[in-house]
C-alpha cells in the first residue's frame, strides 16, 4: 500500500502497519508527539490498522483535533483519579470541548480542595505511566460489564446504540472507560494540565434528568502554553462584564423580575444617557430624523410583516387567539413601526432618502438558559432605523451607513477589534429567501463592490441573509472569544411591496422604494458590556460615571474642595468629594479602585493659590494647575471624547 | 300645606296644587322661565300635585337640572322630527348629557344635510307649540301601544321594567314618548337648540347589540348662550389635540398596530426630546440619580407588590399560570423595580435621600373604548421617581418635590392652568387602605400645613389617597372642560415594610425608611397633548420642531438661504429653506399655517449686508438684523425657554 504524507511525500509498505508504526517510520519525535491520526480527513487512533492507499496526516497537539484527543485522555485520567479518591462517584460522559474538556459524575460537588486533590492524583497516575488500550465487547457483555461494576450511566448510554453493535473500551491499568476514541498511547501524553471548575449539569442536558456534577479542566501540550492560557482566563474573568459590570454598579438583576431583564443601576444609566444623546445627535448631524412607535402591536401587524408566522416562537405574545378578539406582541424589531410613519404621508420623488432612526427597545423571547449579563438579554436597546430610498440612491446612502458605523467604533475605540461579513443568501436553500437569484446576486455583488473600494478586509458567509436580502456584519469577541453582531446594516430591496409603501415619480407613478435596516451603534447593553471588557472598567472620560474625585489632604481642606467640585459641576462635569477623615493614601487607592480617571488633591497651598494637583490614571502625577487650567483642559477631553492610553502601571497594594 | 321656598320664604295654601301653578302664583315670569321644580331635593315634573309641606325650588334653565330638562325636552323635539322626516325610523331612548342632549335611532347614518333639514322641522314643531301631556298605562297596555305603533326598543325597555309598574308617557302633539321625565309644559321652551353630529351607537353600549344612529345636539335657554357655547367648542375643535397633533404630524394612529397605541411623529419626537433632555438635566441638577428598569417582570414581583391581587385586570399579562412555568406583566408602574435598584446596595442613614429617576415608559390594559389621542393611552412615558429618605427628611423632601413639579409648570407657561388637590383617604371606607388612621390623619395634616405654608390654594377630597398614603395631586382641563391629572405627589409612609426596605441608623440599627413616589412634568404624552392644546399648535421656541424657516424673495436668493440655513444648524437652530419658485405670500401664509415662529426673508439687500429681514408670529415684522444678532438673540430665547406673547392678529386669508 502507499501512504501520501501531508508535505505530499509517500510511503510504501507491503504489509498493513498501525498509525503510530508509521509514525516511528517517519521519526521517533514525531510518534512522540503524535495524538492522534487523519486518514483521508477522518480522525483516527494512532493504533488503527492501514491496510490500503491513503492520505495520512500524523496530529500532535499543535494540530486542534490532536489538543482535542490529548484533552480527551485527560478527561479519563481525570475520571480515574475522581474513581480512585471517591469509589463511589458514579462516571457518566466526559468529552474534550473547546476550551478544554469536562467530566460528569454522580456525586456531591467538589470543593476547590477536592480538585486540588484530584489534580494530585492525576499527578500520580501520570507518573505511574499507565499504556491506554484499546478492546471492544458485544453489546450483551457491555452491559453485562457496567452492570456488575454498578455504572448506570454508562448502561444506559449502552442500550440507547444500536443492537449488535460492538462496543470500543479504552483502559489505562486498571481503570477502564466506555469510549469511542481515540486516545493517547498512553497517560503519560497529559503533560500540561488545571482542573478549573466544579458546577451541576443535567444527565444529558435535561432538566428531567438527575443532577450531575461536572468537573472542568484545560490540557495543552506544554506548560507554557497552559500558563499562558491560564493568564488569559484570568484577565478575562477580571474584565467579564458580567461581574466587573455589577461591581462598578452599572447593572444588578433580581430573581423575582426574572432572568435576561438586567437593571441598568444609575452609573450604567449615566453611559447610556451619553451614549445614546450623541448617537441621536449624530444621526441628527446626518439627516435622520426620529420616531418614537409603540412597544406592542396587534397580531394583524405581524401578520403582514411575516413575523407572525416566522417568528412566533421568539416573541412574548399577549393572550390568544382562541379566547381574546384582539391578541398583541411585543415587538421584536421596529421595521414595520416606521414603515407606517412613513406611510402616514404622501412622498414624492424629491421627499427621498428619509431617514428615521429610533432609540428603540426590543423583546426577544428567548429561553432562560441562554441569558448572560448584557449580552443576552429578553429586553434591549437598540440604534434602529431605516432608510427609505429610492434605487438609484441606494449605493450612496448604504456606504454612508457603513461609514456612520465606522464613526461610532473609531470614537468608542473598538475600531480594530471588529470584523466585516457580507452575510449572504445560500443558493442550495432557496425556499427560506424571498425574491429571484439575479437579485440577490445583483445586490450582494453592490455590496461586495462597495466594501472594497472602501478598502475593507471581509469575509463572505453563505446562509448569514436576512430573508429579503444581503447585509453587511460587524462582528467582536468577547473576553472569552465568543463572537457577537454589534452592528448590521441590511439591503432590502423587496419589503416595500409587503407594505404597499411608495413614492411618487417625475412622472407621477407610484413607486417602490427600497430600504436600509441598520444600526448605528448596535445595541446600548450589548455596546456597554463590550466597552466594559474592552477598557476592563477604565472608560474614556466622556463615559465615566464619576469623572473626577476631590480629595483634601486633611478635613481642613473640605470647603476648598467643595468650591472645587461647585465649579465643577457648574462646568458639567461628573465629580465628587471625598471628604472622610481618611488617610490620603486609602482614598487615593479607593478612588483608584472605582476607576475614577482624575484625582484632584488639595491642601494648603492649592487653597491658597486656587490651584489643584492632578492625578490620573494615565500618567499619574500630572502635576499643579490653575483650577480654570484644568476644567478647559477635562472639558476638551470630554467634549472629543479623547482616548488617552495609560501608561502607568496600578499600583501594587 | 306650607310650601318653604327656596329664599326661605313660606306659601301657605289650604289644598293641593301642582307645581307650575304655584310657580305662577310666584310670578308669570318664573312660570314662564321654569323648566321643573325640586321637592325636598329631588326633581319633579312641573305637573305634579304637591299635596304636603316640602322644601320647593322652581328650577330655570339657568339651574343645571332646570337645563338638563329642557334639553331632554329638546331630544323628544328632535326625535318627533326625525319621524316626521324618516317615518321608517325606529326611537331607541333619548336622554339629556352634559353638554346638551342624544337620541339613538334605528336608521342609515345622518348627513349634515339630514341634520339640516331636521333642525327645520324642528322648528316648525316648535312654532306650532304642541302642550307636552304626561299619562300613564299599564305594563301591559304599554306594550301593546308600542308593539301597534312597531317600535321594538320601546317594547324591550319596557319589558324590562319590573311587572305591575305603572308606565309613564309624555306627549306633544301627535306624538309620543315612553319617558319618565320631567319635561317642560310645552315644546315653546326649546328656543335655542342646535344639532352637532351624527354618530354610530350600539343599542344599550353593547357590541353584541344592533348598531344604531345617534345624534347629538344641544340646547340654551338663549340664543346668545348657544352662541357662546358653539364658539367655544369651535376654538376647542381649533385646538383639540387629538386632531391638530395630526395636523401637525406630531402623531398618528394605525388600525392594525392597534388603539391607545399612538406612534410619535418626527415633529413630536423633537418636541419630546427636548421635554426629555431639560427634565433629565433639570432632575440632575436636583441631586437625582438615575435609573433605567425593565419593563415587564415575573408575577412574583407584582405579588410581593400587591397589583397582581389588586390590578391584575389591568395589566398585559403574558401566559398564564396554568400552562407556563414562569408568566410575565408588563409593568404598570415604576415603583418595585427602583426598589430593588436601592436593595442591590445596604445604605447607611448618611446616605440618604436617595432620589430615583427615571424616564419610564408603563403599560395600561384600558379597555378599547377610553381611547383617546394622546391622554387615554395603553402605553406612555412618564418622569417618574421615588425618594427614598429618613423620615426626618420627608417633609423637606415633599416640599421640594412640589417646587420641582412647579418649576416644570411655570417653565411650560401652565402655571395658572392648574389646580392643586390633597386626595385623602376615606374613613368610612377603611378596607380599602393600610395603615392605621393617626398615620393617615398625622401624614394628611403634614400635607395640608406644607400646602399653606407654600400659600398654594387647594381642595381636599376624600377617597382620592392611594391605598398606600395620602397624596397632592395637580390637574388640569382639556380644551372640552374634562379634568385629567398632570402631575402626582404621593406620601408612603408604609411600602418599605413590604419590600424589607432598610438602612443603617447611627447605631447601626436597621430602620424602615419613608418613600415619595413622585413626577415632575408628568406622562410625555399627555404633556404634549396638553401643550397642543394650550398653545393651539404655537408653541414656545424652544419647543417647535421647526425654529426658522429662511424665505429667498427668487430663487437668486436660494444660495444665500443656503449659507443662513447652514449657521443656524451650527449654532444648533432647528432650521429649512423654502427655496420653490412660489410667490413669498403664499410661502410665508405656509410658514404661519406651519406655525413656525420665525422666518428670515433675503433678498439682494439681505445678501450683500449679510443681513435677514425677521417676520415673528409674535410682533409681525421685527426688522432687518444683522444673521449673528439674529442667531444670539433666538439662541437666547431658547435656551431660556422664552414664552414670547403673541401681539399681532393671524392675517386674514
Amino acid at each position: 500500500m502507499i501512504i501520501t504524507l501531508k508535505d505530499g511525500s509517500k510511503k510504501e509498505y507491503s504489509e498493513a502497519k498501525s498509525v503510530i508504526d508509521i509514525a516511528y517510520d517517519i521519526s521517533e519525535g514525531l510518534a512522540r508527539a503524535a495524538c492522534a491520526g487523519e486518514v483521508n480527513g477522518e480522525v483516527v487512533d494512532l493504533r488503527t490498522v492501514l491496510d490500503s492507499d491513503c492520505e495520512l496526516n500524523i496530529l500532535t497537539a499543535k494540530d486542534e483535533k490532536g489538543l482535542a484527543v490529548l484533552r480527551h485522555t485527560a478527561s479519563h485520567v481525570m475520571a480515574q483519579a475522581v474513581q480512585n479518591l471517591y469509589p463511589q462517584a458514579k462516571v457518566a460522559i466526559g468529552p474534550s470541548i473547546d476550551t478544554g474538556f469536562y467530566y460528569d459524575f454522580e456525586h456531591e460537588p467538589f470543593s476547590r480542595e477536592d480538585l486540588d486533590a484530584i489534580e494530585k492524583e492525576m499527578k500520580k497516575i501520570i507518573k505511574k505511566g499507565a499504556k491506554i488500550e484499546r478492546f471492544t465487547k458485544s453489546r450483551e457483555d457491555a452491559i453485562a460489564y457496567f452492570k456488575e461494576k454498578n455504572e448506570p450511566y454508562k448502561v444506559e448510554l449502552i442500550e440507547d446504540l444500536p443492537e449488535g453493535e460492538e462496543i470500543s473500551f479504552y483502559s489505562q491499568g486498571d481503570w477502564t472507560d466506555l469510549c469511542a476514541g481515540p486516545h493517547l498511547m498512553s497517560v503519560k501524553g497529559v503533560k500540561a494540565f488545571k482542573l478549573l471548575s466544579s458546577s451541576s449539569a443535567y444527565w444529558r442536558g435535561s432538566e428531567k434528568n438527575a443532577m450531575l456534577t461536572r468537573i472542568y479542566g484545560t490540557a495543552y501540550a506544554t506548560k507554557d502554553e497552559l500558563k499562558e492560557h491560564l493568564e488569559q482566563m484570568e484577565e478575562a474573568k477580571r474584565r467579564d462584564h458580567n461581574k466587573l459590570g455589577r461591581e462598578m454598579k452599572i447593572f444588578t438583576t433580581v430573581d423575582v423580575i426574572g432572568q435576561g431583564l438586567p437593571l441598568i443601576m444609575p452609573n450604567g444609566v449615566i453611559m447610556m444617557q451619553e451614549l445614546q444623546r450623541w448617537i441621536e445627535d449624530e444621526e441628527t448631524k446626518r439627516g435622520y430624523v426620529r420616531t418614537k412607535t409603540p412597544l406592542m402591536a396587534k397580531s394583524d401587524l405581524y401578520k403582514i410583516s411575516g413575523h407572525w408566522d416566522h417568528y412566533k416562537d421568539g416573541m412574548f405574545v399577549l393572550g390568544d387567539e382562541e379566547n381574546d378578539k384582539e391578541v398583541y406582541a411585543l415587538r421584536p424589531m421596529t421595521c414595520p413601526f416606521q414603515y407606517y410613519v412613513y406611510k402616514a404621508e404622501q412622498h414624492s420623488y424629491r421627499d427621498l432618502p428619509i431617514r428615521l432612526g429610533e432609540t428603540s427597545t426590543l423583546f426577544r423571547n428567548e429561553d432562560s438558559g441562554e441569558m448572560h449579563g448584557l449580552t443576552r438579554v429578553r429586553q434591549f436597546t437598540i440604534s434602529e432605523g431605516h432608510l427609505i430610498v429610492r434605487p438609484d440612491q441606494m449605493v450612496k446612502e448604504f456606504k454612508d451607513c457603513i461609514a456612520l458605523a465606522q464613526y461610532c467604533l473609531q470614537v468608542l475605540g473598538v475600531e480594530e477589534d471588529v470584523t466585516y461579513h457580507l452575510s449572504k443568501w445560500d443558493p442550495t436553500n432557496k425556499e427560506k429567501y424571498i425574491g429571484e437569484p439575479e437579485v440577490w446576486e445583483e445586490t450582494e455583488g453592490h455590496i461586495r463592490q462597495m466594501l472594497n473600494e472602501l478598502n475593507i478586509p471581509f469575509t463572505e458567509d453563505v446562509g448569514e441573509a436576512a430573508f429579503y436580502g444581503p447585509k453587511v456584519d460587524i462582528n467582536a469577541k468577547n473576553v472569552y472569544g465568543k463572537e457577537d453582531t454589534m452592528i448590521t446594516i441590511q439591503w432590502d430591496a423587496l419589503l416595500a411591496e409587503q407594505f404597499d409603501m411608495y413614492y411618487i415619480d417625475e412622472n407621477g407613478d407610484k413607486q417602490r422604494p427600497y430600504i436600509i435596516h441598520r444600526t448605528s451603534m448596535g445595541c446600548y447593553e450589548r455596546t456597554l458590556a463590550w466597552l466594559i471588557e474592552k477598557y476592563a472598567g477604565m472608560f474614556p472620560t466622556w463615559l465615566c460615571p464619576e469623572q473626577v474625585r476631590v480629595i483634601p489632604i486633611s478635613e481642613k481642606f473640605n470647603d476648598y474642595a467643595a468650591k472645587v467640585e461647585a465649579e465643577m459641576k457648574e462646568a458639567g462635569i461628573r465629580c465628587s468629594v471625598d471628604g472622610r477623615s481618611e488617610k490620603m493614601g486609602y482614598k487615593i487607592r479607593e478612588a483608584r479602585l472605582e476607576r475614577v480617571p482624575y484625582m484632584l488633591i488639595v491642601g494648603a497651598k492649592e487653597e491658597e493659590e486656587g490651584k489643584v494637583s492632578v492625578r490620573s490614571r494615565y500618567l499619574g502625577d500630572e502635576g499643579m494647575k490653575d483650577l480654570g487650567e484644568f476644567i478647559s483642559f477635562i472639558k476638551e477631553e470630554i467634549k472629543n471624547k479623547t482616548i488617552r492610553k495609560i501608561e502607568v502601571q496600578e499600583e501594587k497594594k
